[in-house]
This record gives structure tokens, C-alpha cells and sequence, in this order.
């Protein structure tokens, strides 16, 4: 099977989720429908659909409950974005100012809030028909993903003010903050169609590893990456003082000298062009082949996942076997 | 029947679902924890649970669903709060400082997605063991309210720049803003019970007027309330601009003299103690009376709604009839 086949493969899911986005994120208030819809019109990778979609298949599920279980979970994902920006008072996303930049943070509270809401609707209106166990199984991890999400972003906000951070209180930031909801959506795409608990788990377990390596993967690219081509600014994870697996592992291995500069940089609103890149070459040095090991890991553990589920459709795991791959090869 | 006995009848409601609230609102992260749990602790009359459980009661309904819908809705009103406190800027709630005074924004506004989880899995658990009929039903009004609480919302920050807001355009906003969570409580008594379609419509319009009611007198108060009683500042509504039906009334009845005060006045956050005394002063002789009387035609309603539904249990009635009419009777 060429990569050909794969684009097809998803374009069509990308383009029927993002119908039925559209069709969900609808208001009779004009400026909150606007607010609310403006991360979606920036495009974005639509990497959860795609999981969630490419597992429902795998299985031999329902595309039409897949679609919009998948646009559930990007709806959420919007909603968590357009609150991180302004708690993270982020100006730029996908290339565009963000929501709170754009209304006021006052809109943009509410345009998430409403996102949040939409999100459940349209997972309801995914299980429509199904029995009440699967409604319950599959809020209960819809909902058990936002919370820990939620988890996740306080540990975040917490780390910025401490250096002592682990490796291990890392990835169980991680975990919460990106990986979670990753793996709600592989285990979504197991239960809409009521597969057995085993494949769920392996689902669950897929998406928990991919979603890791791509966080792993996303802080990476905070420090290598193109501006222009990721459509935020390069070097917000130092200012912010982001405690990454770069910089924890920086700060374990560096020399004395180094640290200090290090360490008067992370966190420093006022930090100039050239500190920033100062400390963010340090932190390559120390970090940079260690996190991208770290990343292949879990990447491959994902793939590994995948071999204990039993298969109905094999271009479904030739694309979950890719989406695992290209977290770790992507440029942005 | 003593209003003694209403006493104890409410009293074991609040006790029971307080003791569910409190378990549903917990976390591995402290400061979420305590940061989401903070306006509960400042008490809150906990209506909308009385609204449920007793609604619930009427038809003859399981008390163990009904106390943790009851938290449902509660949780979802808390996370209403916390967001609102932040977009309208107030500093005191309930007597205490608000979450955001507290704990600062970003928090805020994780708490308040925080909450807004939390609800949706007390729901998820007070259905837990029913059909998928009955999940849907309950999640579809559930997320609707939500929809219809962020349009009202958005409508009440857009009066605050119009001078021509008219009547109708505030019920509209205030059933979005207030009254749906009242008429979603209300109907969440009936279907968590598997109640018939038209008496799920009785309990829909019945929470619905009175929630109307409610806010008409959840306004007059901000104008004659005692600061102490209310927990909160007085005249922060005119300091804000808020196109209250008392403002709306009295633009439309007041002479120009009274008219020129009032405009100056409206939305001024520089506006003297002297200066909001005078704009009370003249919305009070121009409104006051007809925001009373229009409170009163609502509670009136909802208490025929009542009359139309039959009843299992004649204490839930009398309670459901005395909320109706607590609205108006009430001084905080």
C-alpha cells in the first residue's frame, strides 16, 4: 500500500468530521458561534479524529457514530486551547491571533465553555440509539479525560515555578495534559462500536503511548522548531519557564556555568533574543537525542499495542501504525 | 402542614446531596481541588437541588438518582459562577472573595472547566443502570441548558453597550442566562424517573417560570438588597451597565432630566456612591412596582404548571408551590 492510499483515507475522514464540526459548533449568537468556530478555521492536524476513526475501523466499526464521536473529541480539544492561550496568555495559534486576543478573554471563557458543552453533544448524538452501558462507559471516559486534562494543565501551571521537577512528575503531567485525551479517543473508537473490554484496554494503551511521544515530540519542536511552519513563536516554552523533558534533563546534566544561565533565563518574561537562544542551545547539547530516544520509545510501544488487537481492516492499522510514526517525524 | 415540616423535608435534600457534592468535587491536585470547591463552601441555597429532588418526589421518583442529578445541577452552577465572577469582573460572592480573587485567573478558569466535568459525571452517575433512551434524553437537556446558559451570558454582555435593550430581549436573555437551569432541574426529576413526555413538559415550564421569576427578583434586589444579606455589592449592576428589566423600564418611562442622570451613570466604573444612589433612586420610582408585579405573573405560572401534573406526594407539592413563591418572598 502506497502513502497515497493513506491521504485518501484520511481526507475522507478529515473532511466528514469537519462537516460535522461545523454542523455541531453552530449558535443563534452570532459572536460566540464566531469566537467559538475561529481555532477550527486555522486548520490543525486532526490527529485525534484520525485515531479515533482509524480504531473504529480497525475493528469494523460505524463510520457514521465514528464521525461524530471524533468530532466530539476535537471540539474538546478546541476548548481546551482556547483556554490554555489565555491561561498561558499565548497570542498566536496555527498562525492566527487567538480567541482571547481576537474578543476579550471574557468571549473567549465562554466560547470554551460553549466548545466544552458541544463536545458532549456531540458524543450523545454519536451513541444515540446504543444501550445505556455503552452511554455510560463512554462518558465515563470522555469525562474522566477532561478531568484529568484539567490535572494535567494544574501540574503544568505548578512546574513553572519549581526546578526540582522529575522525569517521572513529567510524564504524568504529560499523561493528562495531551496523552489522555489521545487515548479516550482510540478508546472511544472501541467503544461506540461495543468492543470487548481487551480491546478497549489495547486502544486505551495505543493512544496513552502515542499521545506521550507526541507531547515529547511537541516540546522538542519549542526549541527546534520553524516559527512560521509551527504558527506560534519558537522559545514560549524558556519564557514561560515550561518545566519540559528537555529542560529537566538539562538541568540534571549541565555544568555548573550553565545552569546559572539556564536557570536566570527559564521563566524570565523579560528575556531577550539572545538569552533564549543561548539557553536553548545548552539545552540541546544535554537534551535533544535523549528526548527524541524517549519519544521512539513510546512510539513504539503504541505500534506494539496494536499487534494484540484483532484486525477486521487493514488499511485501519496501516494508519494507526503510521499516526504513531509521524508523532515522532513530524516538523511541526 | 407547618412550614416546619417544608423545614426538615428541605434540610434533608441539601444535607444529602452537600454529602454528594463533596465527593463528586474531589481531586489528586489540591489547589483544584480547593479552588473548585471554594464557593460551596460559602453556602448557596441550594434551589436548583430542591427544584430536582423535589420534582423528583411529586412523581413518586428514586431519592438516591435525584440527590446525585441534584449535584449535577449544583456543580453546573458552580462552574456558571466561577466563570461569570471572572468575565464580570466581581470580587465577592456569597460573602467571600471569588475564585479568581483568590487563586488568580488562570486557575479560575480551570476550576470552573473543572466543575463543568465534575457535573456531567454526577449525571453520568445518577444514570448509571438505566436505558439509552433515558441517557440520552437526560444528556440532551443537560448540554442544551449549557448551550442556552453561554447564549444568555453572551446576550447579558452585549446589553451592556445598548441603551435600546427591550423587554422581550431580556426574558429571552434571561431564560438562556438563569431560568433554563431551574427548567432543566425541574425536568431531570421527571426523566431520571422514566416520567411521560407530557409530564416532563409540566416540570419543564414549571422550572422554567420560576427561574424567570427568580432573576426578575435577583435584579430588583441588586438595586434594594441589603450588601450584608446579599453577599455581594450593591449596584454593581448599574455600575456594569446591565440592562436589568428595571433599567429597561425606567429608560422607557423616566423624563429626560431622569433619563440624562441614568446614561451618565450606566456602565460608569468611575460612578460616585453619590451618583449610584441618585440612578437607584429614580429606577426605584419608575420600575419597581412593575418588576415586582411581572415576578409575580412568573411565579404564578409556575405554580399552575403544577396543578396540571399528578401528584404522588403531597409534601414534594407543597414544596414545589412554596419555591415558587420563596422567589419572590425572598430578601437574598
Amino acid at each position: 500500500m502506497s502513502s497515497d492510499d493513506l491521504s485518501l483515507y484520511f481526507n475522507e475522514i478529515v473532511n466528514n468530521v469537519n462537516f460535522r464540526i461545523k454542523n455541531f459548533v453552530k449558535s443563534n449568537f452570532k459572536t460566540l458561534e464566531e469566537a467559538s468556530f475561529h481555532l477550527f478555521t486555522a486548520g490543525g492536524k486532526r490527529l485525534r479524529p484520525l485515531v479515533l476513526v482509524s480504531s473504529s475501523d480497525l475493528i469494523g466499526g460505524d463510520r457514521e457514530r465514528a464521525y461524530k464521536a471524533a468530532a466530539a473529541v476535537e471540539i474538546l480539544h478546541n476548548f481546551t486551547l482556547v483556554h490554555d492561550d489565555i491561561m498561558d496568555n499565548d497570542g498566536l495559534r496555527r498562525g492566527l491571533p487567538t480567541v482571547h486576543v481576537k474578543w476579550g478573554e471574557p468571549m473567549a471563557i465562554l466560547a470554551g465553555d460553549y466548545l466544552h458543552a458541544k463536545a458532549f453533544e456531540a458524543l450523545n448524538e454519536a451513541l444515540k440509539g446504543l444501550d445505556g452501558n455503552t452511554f455510560y462507559k463512554a462518558f465515563s471516559i470522555f469525562i474522566t479525560s477532561i478531568e484529568i486534562i484539567s490535572e494535567g494543565q494544574a501540574m503544568d501551571m505548578s512546574f513553572e515555578n519549581r526546578l526540582d521537577v522529575t522525569e517521572e512528575e513529567y510524564i504524568q503531567m504529560i499523561k493528562g495534559k495531551t496523552a489522555m485525551l489521545f487515548s479516550c479517543s482510540a478508546a472511544l473508537g472501541g467503544i461506540i462500536n461495543k468492543a470487548n473490554d481487551d480491546v478497549v484496554k489495547k486502544l486505551t494503551e495505543y493512544g496513552l503511548n502515542l499521545g506521550i511521544s507526541f507531547q515529547i515530540v511537541d516540546d522538542i519542536l519549542g526549541i527546534i522548531g520553524d516559527e512560521k511552519e509551527l504558527g506560534k513563536p519558537i522559545y514560549s516554552d524558556i519564557r514561560e519557564g515550561k518545566k519540559t523533558i528537555l529542560v529537566i534533563k538539562t538541568l540534571s546534566e549541565a555544568t555548573e556555568d550553565e545552569k546559572k544561565i539556564l536557570v536566570s533565563t527559564l521563566g524570565n518574561k523579560e528575556a531577550k533574543k539572545e538569552d533564549l537562544e543561548r539557553a536553548s542551545e545548552i539545552i540541546r547539547k544535554h537534551s535533544l537525542q535523549y528526548a527524541y530516544d524517549l519519544a521512539k520509545k513510546y512510539s513504539d510501544l503504541a505500534i506494539e499495542n496494536l499487534r494484540e488487537i484483532p484486525v477486521s481492516n487493514k488499511t485501519a492499522e496501516k494508519a494507526l501504525k503510521y499516526l504513531a510514526q509521524f508523532t515522532i517525524q513530524r516538523r511541526k
